[in-house]
């Protein structure tokens, strides 16, 4: 599908089509998740206040809270330096995973060995 | 190569190897960048308190700051619901990216259209 968005355009896709989106929390800076957008997602997540994705499990367009209530509405949005990953500020209705925790990386900690300067 | 550290083992990379790693200042909250990481770059990371990327253009690993001097010392890493990215929480010194800005989403907005609840 042709996205007639410069914006959009401007966004290096990768082989598969998708940009990794992180998706933080615009006032507490929470990381919430990381969602994957092809041209068409990220032109709807722009343009609709709305945060859409392409699920790659379902391969389907996927606008956050649909089904869940948990909504995302945008509240910014930033490609970086390579021009390769997108970074949306959202207000996060709700929780942001399906296991009902706040943020898709609350359950799960690595552990790490701290660094110090 | 095979990686024995059972926190690695947790984590689904993709095809390439590869999984997204979100670059988190610790104490403020700002999204710094995303790298990539495989398996041993993950280990050296959880291991050694300094963040080490793979790089996928110069197909090496590669310790942030090494060459900069802008080095990530390691705070936290959580793994998130579907095991597929990491979040890794740095105090970094200096700027985090390349080009001289403090992170890799400062240049270019995208501009979207601003949702409200």
């Amino acid at each position: 599908m042709t996205v007639d968005d410069e914006r959009v355009s401007r966004v290096r896709f990768g082989a598969d089509g998708l940009a990794p989106a992180i998706i933080q929390q615009f006032d507490t800076g929470e990381v919430l998740m990381l969602g994957w957008m092809d041209a068409e997602a990220l032109r709807r997540t722009l343009t609709s206040g709305r945060v859409t994705f392409w699920s790659r499990s379902r391969q389907e367009y996927w606008r956050k809270g649909d089904t869940s209530g948990h909504r995302q509405y945008v509240k910014g949005a930033r490609l970086d330096c390579d021009g390769d990953t997108v970074l949306i500020a959202v207000d996060q209705v709700g929780v942001a995973c399906h296991t009902g925790t706040r943020t898709c990386f609350d359950a799960d900690d690595l552990d790490p060995a701290v660094g110090r300067r």
